[in-house]
């Protein structure tokens, strides 16, 4: 049995007779909560403390990052919470302020709260319509080596931006370069005890996130009191990455609706967080209910520690901030990428490089020049070279229609350049589709090798690609299953006939042998 | 023997110790001009004649449609003969004034030919770049449906921007639409004199055409006054398009220093012209050379005929104008795509409908359609998946980094959200490289499959792709060569080993057929 894969089509538009299947992939809820146990809950609450108490202080120290007071951090962490629970795909994933968010944020504060909370409504506006055109498809043409660039370049812009908080440097630049600048050149300034408090934080987390290292992930089996003390050392200690992936379509909705609902809550904008995820999975988290002990967590330290947050000393939050992000520079992927593919540092290092000047531009450019690579591959394929009895080419791969000149020089300059001029094959092996541009190069390269008394055969046809080229009426189309059926007949052998009338003048068990 | 074809390297820079090739290659007249003969010279003599009276109407008509006045016409059509006769790759080809150039032109007139002296001059500076820095390959991405919207929105425009000289109508605006309405508008203000010697000229043209259309080519063997009278007979009615394909980069060599030798002698910006060129064809024209008697016309023409312009009626101009036009508009292409190509109708009609608005948003969007189509095709690759004693999924075509996702849903949805988990195989055979989000993507499916107690074989691999597999160090991948071996082996039959430590695993004849 043989089927072909079609991608999925379009979001299906609003109706009241949705499916059971469509509610439950709309609401993914529906699908966990009635076979929801006690044992699931108590697992979720132990989680959901856990990622609370990390996202606590977290919240506050990146609202540092994004330019606004501490509290706005907070007024972000709980709606992602609660919507994630009705509209999540996945148990482990909690959206919520980040650091990279953050940064991005910052561009557009001004000191100034209320442009933070236009802008989480706005992006929540874009975000939701995205998800409901079903535009998530897009994330797709990001590239690994163009995320892994951002988010190192970020790792070093979050982190020196806190270098001047952990020393207690006043008057320094947001603006990259000129905090760089500044802070060496106020050094003389530091704070010692600022300093101090700053680093023997780092020191205590450093210690924790050294402890966790050597203790095993949560078991369903182990007692309560062992878990929870396990959720509390993950808890100061966020980093390793989870590479997760999910429908990006229902996720753009997931986060696009806690923007628009949390901007109502002065939040500003959230997305999932890598760090909190991995402290939920390692906690042992059933279900997205977790988030809602984690909201809560959040709303009470809201009404009970608010007065509290003037006295949190900055060089506290600027060492978890830094500790957050450590993990994302990436110290190994320029390795990493040397040995497996060079090719895909320049999408890396224009990322990188260009994330300094501004984040956008680099995530932008490195996009740009990931899909050059791309469409260079596409328009100047490999194309085998095989000299035997008969000249063989075959292109490595698809047939798309910048390639056709490539071919078009390769066929002329190997097979018709030469005196006398040569016959030749095409394998079409690994052509599943062609384009009219394609049907009419390969018209004029027919009509070429024709004009000079030679023959270009086409083999190894797939079925679609021979349909194309029949619909198009081609003149003097010669195709053979193989190779050496179509070297039988240029030495002219009798019985063997190319199949150049119609479909039908291909016998079955060809089409066959052509399908396979 | 088995070679791999690489694109042709970026152009050499300029040294003083050229090879003969390459002088050959960039000055082409010194590949020919030592073979010329006398019997040549006569072929080109006649050929030469005939584009230059085909160019001499055509020239001062198009300085019409480019808002000019007539002279500059010619003052446009000699230099590109006598460049190309240095530079040119074609015999045939013949620079000078075109009816779209000419209407792209027109947009930046202001009725002040210094204007467009002034774009000739900047656009031949960027032609000249652009064939120094070899970047010929970017006319690639022009796919044919859109360069068939564009011809045939812009026969349109043209076309109907002749209507209002052909009836002797005043006054009408260049905007298309506003041209329309006013056209239609003001149609019984027509000139009966005007009109009628219009529709003369176009019977008188029409006849011409139907006569060339029953005249067999030129052959070396006519004898020299029928090979002139069948030029005459070609010279006023030209149109038929020569799918020429010609060294991208030399050409724009050619044309940008056309441009810019031109605009010393007030030329507007010209292209290789499709209908002289196959008069030029068909005249039986042997070398560039024949282009020295054309531009010799030419100069004549200016020296003699410039004071009798005046007198020139415009009606007489219109009809050449539509008698030129007429057959750039391609009548059949919809129908062809429409059996061909669906998808490609999409492209064409976005570049012809946008041209009305503006002719550069036209080919732009035509453009970016395209390339949107061959994203998609790239992005959502066919994945082929057959159910046999083992699931097999084999994506038709390449596989690049934005398919991963792709290809990650097909496996996961098929092999593992069943129950129990089925183990798969991933059939590369159409897979000739990958970049570094693929490998990552793959070493995730690996490590899924492994999670959940299932095995993902890969299998057809071809050597680079086991190369950069190889040199990734994924945990635990298993290639065999073919499925037969894969399926032996999940049947733990024993003397089946999977190659999974490293390329040298491998034994020789395996590699072999691998490459196979």
């Amino acid at each position: 049995m043989s089927s072909t894969m079609k991608p999925p089509k379009g979001f299906a538009p609003m109706s009241c007779c949705w499916s059971t299947a469509t509610m439950q992939k709309r609401l993914p809820f529906l699908a966990w909560l009635p076979d929801y146990t006690w044992h699931a809950l108590k697992m979720d609450f132990i989680a959901g403390i856990s990622v609370g108490l990390t996202v606590i202080p977290q919240a506050l120290a990146y609202a540092e990052v994004a330019g606004l007071p501490p509290q706005y951090g907070l007024y972000s962490a709980f709606m992602g919470c609660f919507v994630y629970f009705f509209l999540g795909t996945s148990r482990d994933v909690t959206l919520g302020p980040t650091a990279i968010m953050s940064l991005l944020v910052s561009f557009y504060t001004f000191h100034e709260p209320a442009y933070a909370v236009l802008l989480a409504f706005l992006s929540g506006c874009i975000q939701l319509g995205m998800g409901f055109l079903r535009l998530g498809f897009l994330l797709d043409f990001i590239s690994c080596p163009v995320i892994k660039g951002f988010t190192s370049a970020a790792a070093i812009i979050i982190g020196f931006g806190q270098i001047k908080n952990l020393l207690g440097l006043q008057h320094i630049s947001r603006q990259f370069f000129l905090q760089v600048y500044y802070t060496f050149h106020n050094i003389g300034e530091t704070r010692v005890g600022d300093a101090v408090l700053g680093l023997v934080c780092m020191v205590l987390l450093l210690v924790l996130k050294l402890m966790r290292d050597h203790v095993p992930p949560v078991h369903p089996e182990m007692p309560t009191g062992v878990r929870l003390s396990h959720g509390l050392v993950w808890t100061a200690t966020t980093a390793s990455q989870n590479n997760y992936r999910i429908d990006a379509n229902q996720e753009l909705l997931a986060i696009g609706l806690t923007n628009i609902l949390g901007s109502l809550f002065s939040s500003y904008p959230v997305t999932g967080s890598f760090g909190r995820t991995a402290v939920n999975a390692q906690s042992g988290v059933c279900s997205p209910a977790g988030g809602l002990m984690t909201g809560a967590l959040v709303l009470l330290s809201l009404d009970y520690l608010t007065s509290l947050f003037y006295y949190i000393p900055k060089s506290a939050l600027a060492a978890v901030i830094i500790m957050a992000v450590v993990p994302l520079f990436d110290t190994k992927i320029v390795g990493t990428l040397w040995r497996v593919k060079r090719l895909d540092l320049l999408p890396l290092c224009v990322t990188f490089l260009l994330c300094f000047w501004e984040v956008q531009y680099g995530i932008l450019a490195g996009t740009l020049v990931s899909m050059l690579i791309l469409l260079h591959s596409v328009a100047r394929p490999k194309i085998q070279v095989s000299e035997g009895p008969m000249l063989v080419l075959q292109p490595a791969s698809g047939l798309h229609f910048p390639a056709i000149e490539t071919l078009r020089e390769a066929l002329l300059s190997r097979a018709l350049e030469t005196s006398p001029p040569r016959s030749a094959a095409l394998d079409c092996t690994h052509i599943c589709n062609i384009d009219y541009t394609v049907v009419l190069g390969l018209g004029e390269l027919l009509e070429d090798f024709h004009k000079r008394g030679a023959t270009l055969a086409l083999i190894g046809l797939q079925v679609p690609v021979l349909r194309v080229l029949l619909s198009a009426d081609l003149k003097g189309v010669l195709y053979f299953c193989t190779l050496e059926e179509a070297e039988k007949y240029l030495k002219q052998e009798p019985g063997t006939q190319p199949y150049n009338g119609s479909e039908d003048s291909v016998p079955e068990h060809k089409i066959a042998l052509l399908k396979a």
